[in-house]
């Protein structure tokens, strides 16, 4: 019988939940998806579902649906009550559930939830309260609503606890550093996971000799070069803040900046609450800065076609971020690259974006081929580089909910093991 | 008649001054210098007097002067009273005296001080307090003890602000942000402007078609991509905090990091003063951080030499961060680049810094001559350049100073007619 995998990943303003099938032959380590539900707009009501299975597919209001929690038990209603979903017709038929948990200090790798271990990613929350909230909703709702299922929280950190220590070291008081455990930490690390195992399979060349600077540019966007298949350096840092701007992210500024921004930077915001410390310097760099700060919108699709003044330079300025950090992953990697990959919302749709940064790296070895940029087609991976380019250029359609699946497939025993020692 | 200049260079804990006349010849612009004299150790009693005439070299204990103000009484005292300097015998004989003033604004290029001027220095000084107060301090006496001086202020930000849009633009609250003067400015200019004027005259190439990648590396370090003889982008920000580390100063980190280091982070230092506002972020991540809160020393020679682990480490971070910037300079002038250009204490003295740097960049064409890098002998500009490497690689010996000086006589006119409309 196969067994249900149930995919979550939670964003400040939408809940996302993949249903997946273990396989049944032994051989095969990849899991079937069943159908998808996404609630969106929570921070923008009326939020709405949208539900697909197979060819089948809704879209529904969820009036009263508001919060991370009650999206979550809405989708999960939604799918016990679905009558085309025999796999799940009670709750108790989800074998294990996936959680896809932003900042996850140092663990290297993913986590089977129990009391403890949600104490101490409640814990380490503190360095990004913002980023962690969404997931711990869930968490704790889960553990309630599911108590026979296995609750995995999957860290976007994990795969960066790679990064050497003169990369992942900030130059401060390091008694201070060590206590407060303010590092390099790196994000988007399932998507990045995602990205090496899938180029892997199509360059036919093993994880560990593969290098590649990756981008996964979405609202929330990064850099990272991946040398020998593991994280080498990345472009966030302590928090998701740092880097690339991002839709209401600024990305890295002067360090000073918002002491000169408001008097009011180290003062705790309206958003803090007493389990959730947030300076309203957070909640500004976070939630009020990058594109829609410039152009009042937070579509970069929009952005990239008007041709109004302050969208031009919301454009020009993404471009020139990336562009702080493609070079030089490429001189990390001493030149010995085998795509540039592009990846997320604004990676895999953004056209222009994509031309206007391999142009910018063209006297490097790269060129984009203007057709296949123009139509990639549907497939997860899509190579649109030039004929003659010295180096590849890959658009890949990264799957967060299919890599915390495949991951729960691939370490069954050691999270079986960790279950059984946890005594659930 | 040579006429004095003389060009003042006040950090926070040393003052240089240096002594120029002016070519008898018309046709020359090149300033003769006479003298220099530099009072270093002022945070750290006693201070010293190091002064050179010629081939004559003195030092002295200057036990009591500890305020960048006292140390330039004290060396104007020693320039008139020297015998062998008979053209300052009164302090009338100094004709121009130049002030290096790190954050200029939006001033695009020197000023004549007087009343008026003075005060705009001292309001927008308020984005960078720390850096422009020594300045600020001598500027005054300067109008008091030589009234019939012209003051002429030269700016670090001003050989930036060719930068575009796009790259001087934060992306966070465009009305705060023009508000309250917040982009990125950038630092190092006078020295920069010098790398630009040697290196056209070495290269014998205009500096309108002048290309190159710039790093000026000291206690304070910056990279600057300079495009058509004008900078493009530059690693130093609002504030000269952003970039790379320094001696005592983070560079880039998290712009979250601070609340998480410190819940005071927002609150007055105690170096703030009525007039002077300055955080304990600021001072934190100005004066306690760098490669001193990594190993308890500020000279990066000894931190080269060394092989305790924390050396190591601090050596390591700053060669990485200086590749954050190299190769993604190479990039935004399209791979056309006349030369890497070292400069500053370090970047001049650094021979094992440099040698990492240039490895590190190999991958774009880039090699060193470890002959040539270890013993460069001591000419302004030289090539050390590995045989049959794509692109020169350089050591400039940068002299603000001089630069100061040369600018005088260069823009004379042009601030004759200033001083003669402020009415001095």
């Amino acid at each position: 019988m196969p067994e249900i995998i149930l995919s979550i990943n939670a964003g400040s303003s939408s809940v996302k939940a993949s249903v997946f099938a273990s396989p049944t032959s032994q051989a095969s380590k990849t899991p079937t998806l069943l159908a998808e539900a996404e609630i969106s707009g929570l921070t923008a009501p009326p939020s709405t579902l949208k539900y697909t299975r197979g060819d089948h597919h809704a879209k529904e209001e969820t009036r009263d649906v508001t919060t991370q929690d009650a999206a979550f038990k809405y989708i999960l209603d939604h799918l016990t009550s679905d009558s085309g979903l025999p796999e799940i017709a009670k709750k108790e038929d989800i074998k294990f559930t996936c959680h896809r948990v932003v900042h996850g200090g140092d663990f290297p790798h993913s986590q089977v939830i129990d009391e403890d271990t949600y104490h101490k990613i409640a814990e380490l929350s503190d360095l990004a309260p913002l980023h962690n909230a969404p997931a711990l909703a869930i968490i704790k709702t889960v553990s309630n609503l599911l108590p026979y299922s296995t609750n995995i929280a999957y860290f976007d950190t994990s795969f960066h606890h790679t990064l050497p220590p003169h990369i992942s070291t900030y130059p401060i008081d390091q008694t201070i550093a060590r206590q407060n455990k303010l590092r390099k930490y790196g994000f988007h690390g399932i998507s990045y996971k995602f990205l090496v195992h899938t180029i892997s399979n199509h360059l036919n060349k093993p994880k560990s000799d593969l290098n590649i600077i990756a981008l996964h540019l979405g609202s929330g966007a990064s850099a990272c070069c991946i040398r020998s298949g593991a994280s080498y350096d990345t472009s966030m840092g302590l928090t998701p803040l740092a880097g690339l701007p991002g839709a209401t992210r600024s990305g890295s500024i002067d360090p000073s900046l918002m002491f000169h921004f408001t008097h009011q930077a180290g003062n705790p915001s309206h958003e803090s609450s007493s389990e959730m410390h947030i300076t309203q310097a957070e909640e500004i760099l976070n939630k009020k800065s990058g594109w829609k700060s410039l152009t009042g919108t937070t579509d970069f699709g929009k952005i990239s076609e008007v041709d109004r003044e302050e969208d031009k330079l919301a454009f020009d300025i993404f471009v020139d971020r990336i562009l702080n950090y493609v070079p030089s992953y490429f001189a990390k990697l001493d030149g010995k690259v085998d795509a540039l990959v592009f990846a997320g919302g604004i990676g895999e749709r953004g056209v222009k974006l994509r031309k206007a940064v391999v142009e910018g790296v063209r006297c490097l070895g790269f060129g984009i081929d203007e057709e296949k940029n123009s139509n990639p087609g549907k497939e997860t991976v899509v190579d649109i580089t030039r004929e003659g380019a010295k180096y590849k250029t890959l658009i890949c359609r990264t799957d967060e909910q299919l890599q915390m699946a495949r991951r729960v497939l691939e370490e069954r025993e050691r999270l079986e093991e960790d279950r059984r020692r946890k005594g659930k």
